[in-house]
């Protein structure tokens, strides 16, 4: 099959990560992406727990778990002094990126280039960065179970 | 029986009410508080839909439900705006009050005043201005239902 | 108010009591009762553990939670054998008891005398043996304990 | 690597299915046996809704479902005609079977020969027969959908 390249990162920093992080970086890896704002309720309920089930059960492997924070609504809200106070009291230890903000647009950049829809969103790329998930809402963890399994499944087939 | 009378609430502005509002002016009613703050997990998953199922079921009754965001830690990310945002997405309707931040304390007045250990925090006052509960952590349905059901029976009872 | 007086209980056995109970024996207590069936879902997902949280909650007290096995479907699978091993898996220890069967009627004799729905049915009789609720379906532990109160404080009151 | 052999499954009789299913006849799907007991409340509370939701998810897939209903308590209480009615009430559609009672012990037949610990077990077989997961307790969504994937994967990379 013919999956689209994944767009890259389009980045304003990284919190919970000691380096800049990129796609070419992780490439080798499968990685899910989060993408959420601290104030949507069904992110808080549902995606982060489940970001951080997914982080805690692949930490060792060669699953990346990240959150991008791409704000599209109340910005002044959910800065980055908010989202750092939030990732504290939510235990979330894995790296998140704030979406670069455009200066006349209220959505940000990643969000644009992906053409999400809202939050939460959940992104899978595989092991060649290749989008291979882009589901709003909330995505049921045998999904991405299954998802996760057929791509590392993948890699050990093709190498 | 002889229950402490409540401490006056000290508040620097109130949210989602068109009045300031105070103990006195609700005397004759049931008071329900929610001490929260809006970063505060167990607030967010626990009291504030209890806050919202107490409000829904009393609201053309004599039960007056308010919530109370006591700010004492990530002071800079709970602010005024921030909290807005959130009492917008989380689809809170009933009064909130901020708690009156003191300038050498990170602990806000009426948290002091009222000797609170932390959020979620529940107060129950009666139609007499007594407290009646002050309970931290979480209060099952049940409890908070019964204490209601009993302070409403008072009042018939005394007048 | 003029409440209706509860009808009595037609009861083929007791499980987990060492006595026959009836509404005469237990006047002056607040009664609560439980309708199921042993294979009904709803019963089991949400009425028996809101019987056994309200069961715990007020043992040492003035309110007795009885459950009643009215079967009115699957008779031949739902018999007192299957009940007690029903009621020793799912930790039920307050009694329960057996609606009377009726010979030409797949409805048992309690459940037709109350003019129940079907199952789960909550059933709250008063102190002076009127019956204050009978809500087929679920019942919000938040209504339960409004009601508790308010019978609890009626007898304060009449006494 | 090199997996054990699923041991044969030893059933009394097959309800939901048309036709005696054994492991030979299912050969080239992927097998998902989830053992429970009907009165054992954690099989009724997360692994009978857990199979239902694969059931739907995989049903036109090369991913079979069954119910094993392993008695090794209450046997009395846990017999066919209250099996059926259990079936009915909570909607379970796929096939179940009814492990081989034997006469001298307490434990049935498959449940020794897989020398199960309990119930609820999730059992996974793979394409080729080999057992590939044999869980006691409450198996996460997300390992069954990563298992599942793996198995799948595995097919096609063999072929």
């Amino acid at each position: 099959m013919n999956y689209q390249k994944a767009p890259s990162l389009e980045i304003q920093e990284w919190l919970n990560s000691e380096q800049d992080l990129n796609l070419e970086v992780l490439k080798g890896n499968i990685i899910v992406i989060h993408v959420f704002q601290m104030l949507c309720p069904g992110c808080v309920q549902h995606s982060i727990p489940q970001a951080k089930k997914i982080y805690e059960r692949f930490k060792k492997d060669e699953v990346i778990v990240l959150g991008l924070h791409s704000v599209f609504e109340h910005h002044d809200a959910m800065n980055k002094i908010a989202l750092q106070a939030f990732l504290h009291e939510y235990k979330v230890s894995f790296p998140v990126a704030i979406d670069f903000p455009l200066e006349n647009d209220y959505l940000p950049t990643t969000m644009k280039k992906y053409d999400l829809q809202g939050t939460p969103t959940l992104i899978v790329i595989d092991k060649e960065c290749h989008l291979r998930m882009k589901a709003f809402g909330f995505v049921d963890d045998l999904e991405v179970g299954l998802l996760i399994g057929t791509l590392q499944s993948e890699n050990e087939a093709n190498n």
